[in-house]
């Protein structure tokens, strides 16, 4: 098969221009992208999570967009929304499409919806040449970012067959149980299993996402290939002094769970600069939490990330000696709970080479090769399924805010790039049978 | 007037042992303290706060309570609750007895409730035996921990005439502001100046309260008298950095508002130490407050006590700097806002010596003499006539806690020091005039 789709590439270094067909796909997904950022549990601000009303409404939107581009749509056992395009057999395998829906708090409009919209635009684009010898499949993930219970990747462990029952348990911040939440959105908790996809019928998994960080911005280059995704822990830690009066109370017999956790919070930075990873206390909270009581407990979270398990481990064991430290001389107990791993992911290399070749075709010679700190979607694909990323420039690396952006621009020529790599990828088959 | 209650004092160092009357009178409060502890916003533990259905209940049951013992009753245009007992004359002047009847969250039992019970029951007492030169009005103040609005002081600030408008617009934690609670509870802010006593009637105030501090109890007495209450201020701090995502974002490029927040409460704690004053971070929140984004904003109070207000002011200044230089550091901007402010407030010394008189009364030959780091009631009546207090005895100066305990037999030696003192002080208007 040969790349029909993306422009001529030349010899000289051109400003790389996307096709007529993606210029216009383009559009239609950045107003789709303003659409759902209106979908928020808040005004003003765009935050959605993962069972909530305002997941059920964006999966019915997706889905009719789905469905106009000519997919054939389903929501899974996990709250995931898919839509597929046969392949030219019945017995086709299955390449995997896809991103999230879900947001952080207060979030942009881009990470995840802009994947999950590139790879229903591809889907549609390359059904209208006719089938390929895998069906395509588009994911559009219910939880990504944990927002609502902490841990991340929910809907993609789904899928990817490695749900833990542990998690049933796990409480969103009203107290609300995932198997309850399952069940008020209309999910039966005991079927979940029925998300996971039979691995062998999986070709892989692509994925387009914009870069969260300014490599691509220092580079010049509007797209990147994604060689690994970091290794992430995640902690909820729990700092338990004695809250006492504000006044009375002398230093010396203050044992205050505050000042602890702010010591931690320090140390996670320290470590992780020193150590070339990157840990990120994200939430923090204090009881009684009054102006006049010094606190009796503070609750915070720690996320880290790194290139290689065996040096987020380590970093996390020198972290863990400072809590330990701080808690020893503060007269505090500093206990950290893991709520979330996940190992480092690797991209295939066949995978990236499509990917390079889908770069390389929109006039990008020599195309950035990253490796992301940012967890995503790929990573619990990755425990099933060769995987690969296309990163999408992020200007001044602005991501999780409402500042988030990327050019349409740079979205047509990632929907040039996606879709010559799938095309690549079914030219790979047709070359191996 | 010859004191006619309490014990006669010997030479002997002897134990002190209160009268019968006090010891019955103890058992009461001590069983008032614990049916008011159930009056609580939340279960399971005692949380009252300024203009709730807990205030109003609890200023329900104590009005009974008054009108039990013989006080005439009524609620002030700030919701603080009145008691009176006459005195020989119609114009007679009126000596002020009091303590508060709200809360912080999670609160202990003792905290301002059993100076307001102890005044109760005094009152009763010394009406028991005839007239006074001047009538005895006890006031339950309605808001001295400032908990829902972080404004302390406002039920006494309401009785001293010192109310400022411009707390009307403060917020409680659901965004209800100050004038809406006080229409909510069913007062007319408009008339809150009603609530003010006119200076020129008043004798003094003399309020009993637990120590808050360990001082009494290393110094093996159960009374003392309180010299000196705490000058105070109290900050609302807000530092805005920006949120970002925490795997994609350097942390060159970083302006983490919870790290510049941890650095502000440590460099409090440091500066406070180094100087003999005492601040404490009692609050903290950031946002958006999500595991994976780095805090764009995190809020925090400090609350800062020191003997004099110039060293106060000083040791403020010097930790204004710090979080200026924490500020620019790290690209986050640090700003306080003033939301509470009360001078040292010296003790009246003939009000002293008749509390040093009444404490002498149980035996105890040489009371101790202590500085209030605690704020009290006393602060806000100190603006406008003499005041004092009597401290018991608090076992390990736990306070603002659940665990928060002051024991009967000190409750019952307080109850004749205070008969004694108020008789006291009766006796040198006698001379005077």
């Amino acid at each position: 098969m040969t790349p029909a789709t993306g422009p001529a590439t030349t010899d000289a270094p051109a400003t790389p221009t996307a096709s007529a067909r993606a210029i216009a796909d383009a559009a239609t997904i950045v107003r789709w992208c303003d659409t759902l950022a209106a979908v928020s549990q808040d005004d003003g601000r765009t935050t959605r999570v993962y069972l909530s009303p305002e997941h059920a409404r964006v999966n019915a939107m997706v889905a009719e967009w789905m469905q106009d581009a000519g997919l054939r749509t389903w929501q899974d056992a996990a709250g995931n929304l898919h839509g597929i395009v046969d392949g030219a057999t019945p017995d086709a395998p299955v390449l995997l499409l896809g991103s999230h829906l879900d947001t952080v708090v207060d979030a942009g409009r881009y990470d995840g919806v802009v994947g999950v919209l590139m790879a229903i635009r591809t889907a549609a684009r390359l059904a209208a040449s006719g089938p390929l010898p895998f069906a395509l499949q588009v994911i559009a993930f219910s939880d990504e970012e944990g927002t609502r219970f902490g841990k991340a990747l929910l809907g993609s462990s789904a899928v990817a067959g490695v749900w833990d029952d542990a998690w049933w348990d796990l409480e969103d911040g009203d107290g609300t149980t995932l198997r309850q939440a399952f069940t008020d959105f209309g999910l039966d908790p005991a079927r979940v299993g029925e998300a996971a996809l039979p691995p062998e019928r999986l070709v892989g998994y692509l994925e387009a996402h914009i870069e969260q960080g300014p490599s691509l911005e220092q580079a010049g280059q509007a797209l990147g290939v994604v060689t690994s995704i970091a290794s992430a822990r995640r902690f909820s830690v729990e700092a338990v002094g004695e809250a006492r009066h504000a006044g009375g109370t002398p230093y010396e017999r203050r044992h205050d769970a505050l000042l602890a956790a702010a010591e931690a919070a320090l140390a996670v930075e320290r470590i992780c600069r020193a150590e070339q990873h990157v840990g990120t206390v994200g939430t923090m909270s204090v009881e009684p939490g009054a102006v006049n009581v010094v606190p009796g407990l503070a609750r915070f979270s720690v996320d880290l990330r790194g290139e290689f398990d065996e040096g987020r481990d380590r970093v996390w064991e020198s972290i863990t000696a400072a809590f330990d430290e701080i808690g020893a001389r503060r007269g505090v107990t500093v206990s950290p709970t893991e709520v979330h791993r996940a190992p480092a992911v690797f991209c295939a290399s066949a995978l990236m080479d499509a990917v390079r070749a889908g770069i390389a075709s929109t006039g990008e010679t020599a195309p950035a090769e990253l490796f992301s700190r940012a967890g995503h979607d790929a990573m619990s694909l990755g425990l099933v399924t060769d995987v690969a990323m296309l990163f999408l420039r992020n200007p001044d690396g602005i991501s999780h805010h409402p500042d988030e952006f990327v050019s349409q621009d740079d979205v047509a020529l990632g929907l040039d790039a996606l879709a010559v790599a799938v095309e690549r990828i079914a030219d790979d088959r047709a070359e191996t049978r």
